[in-house]
């Protein structure tokens, strides 16, 4: 059974998922989280899906220790490669990946259903993005790229720097040549680098941040279930990583938008 | 009992570490060479001692089976922060790890004794190299730097790129106002990024590559042992890692200079 005052479980590759944290704690302040990031293993991105799926299993199995009414991957490259193994190993308990709720935003605000899509090397190589956007919409056209070096750019808080707009430059430029109207950040960490996404993408552009559209999608999903929790709950959220790097509080901060609550570190 | 014929064990924490095995190979074309990557879990540079000492282990444990005469830590951040543990694990078997040979190397073609050294954020934490360089040269001064996007970049294949020269010009400025004569490349990704460094740094900086600096202290061991071997191998040379991913065999020919020979994979 599942309760209303049970805890959201939110995991990640590492810290990029407490992008989605900041905004669902922002949307549903009433609701207890915990989240995982297996930060002795990140990045994910740029490995195969079958170290991904093993270590997206383990990570599911930590969670559902603390009794979650919901699980959410707050990570582009395990919703791309392993939601299917994410399901299964949470058996009852729903399970919410970005790509769902990244691309039914987009297709809310594309008019020209011309849509780019960001991810890392494992997220764009899946296809999970084109294929999710052409099933609900044939008449769309999707344009991909691989951005491998956003997640370390970001983690090392390169974030409006020159360096980082010319990579973005490059990354990027045949979006300009395809004249999309509406861009999916398809990785958790890449919010943080949204204003240099912005100065090469100008201000036409529509960028869907996955933290937004997962948090609209949590209350949904929970509201449909009658799991809302109605009244705030005293209990603290929880941070669990399973490494504790060099300065993980400045990074982690940068990502969370506030003060990091206590960070436990556990095996997985 | 250590053989002559037993084979040269190699790892490193991905496929950086073969910037090193190349070197080897041309130095000491007799030898056979086993060499893991564990790019399962890679990268480690930017993790903490604990999880660095942890994975140390298990990857010296899985060269033991092997049987090799000679272990080379083919890479900075667990030769600055683990070396203890894998000299532990390995027991009569000799280890080297890069710093000894990168300072010896460094503390002959100096002329001023003013040496900066870049690697990841925990070889520099760490402060190894500083220890061993002031351990042997009372005289010297050391200039340290973590250059955590050097990795990434190598990775990426923006080995000579314009926002390479821009991210190598902020981490490398500090040595150009402190004059160094000689830059210690502490982490085996380094070299292919060598023509951006040198072109920040200029010609008159000499450049230690943790690479030749460890062929030369491979054939050096040996040869102290009386265990070089003295006649070509028709073995072929090994090629292990924890992980296959996307892109694995362009970024891996990129650091061993030559077509790679079979890939297996093994788990840690």
């Amino acid at each position: 059974m599942l309760h209303r005052d049970s805890p959201i479980g939110i995991f990640d590759s590492g810290i990029g998922g407490l992008t989605v944290m900041r905004r669902i704690k922002e949307r549903l302040p009433n609701e207890r989280l915990v989240y995982f990031g297996d930060t002795a293993r990140v990045p994910y991105g740029t490995k195969s899906p079958l170290a991904i799926r093993k270590y997206a299993a383990e990570d599911t199995a930590l969670l559902l220790r603390y009794n979650p009414k919901l699980i959410v991957i707050a990570c582009g490259t395990v919703s791309a490669v392993a939601l299917d193994v994410v399901k299964e190993t949470a058996k009852d308990i729903p399970v919410l990946g970005v790509i769902a709720a990244c691309v039914a935003t987009a297709l809310e605000k594309t008019k020209t259903k011309k849509i780019g899509v960001i991810g890392t090397l494992a997220t764009i190589a899946s296809e999970a993005y084109p294929r999710e956007i052409y099933a609900r919409e044939h008449g769309a056209t999707v344009f991909s790229k691989a951005c491998p070096l956003f997640v370390p750019l970001a983690e090392e808080g390169f974030l409006n720097h020159e360096a980082t707009r010319l990579i973005a430059h490059e990354y990027l430029a045949d979006f300009k040549t395809e004249a999309i109207d509406t861009l999916i950040l398809g990785c958790t960490h890449y919010p943080v680098l949204r204003p240099a996404i912005e100065f090469i993408m100008g201000n036409k552009v529509q960028i869907i941040d996955s933290g937004e559209a997962m948090a609209l999608e949590v209350e949904l999903v929970l509201a449909s279930r009658d799991l809302l929790n109605l009244s705030k709950t005293t209990a603290l959220h929880q941070l669990m990583v399973s490494d504790v790097p060099q300065k993980f509080k400045t990074v982690a901060e940068l990502f969370l938008g506030i003060e990091l609550p206590d960070v436990e570190l556990v095996a997985t």
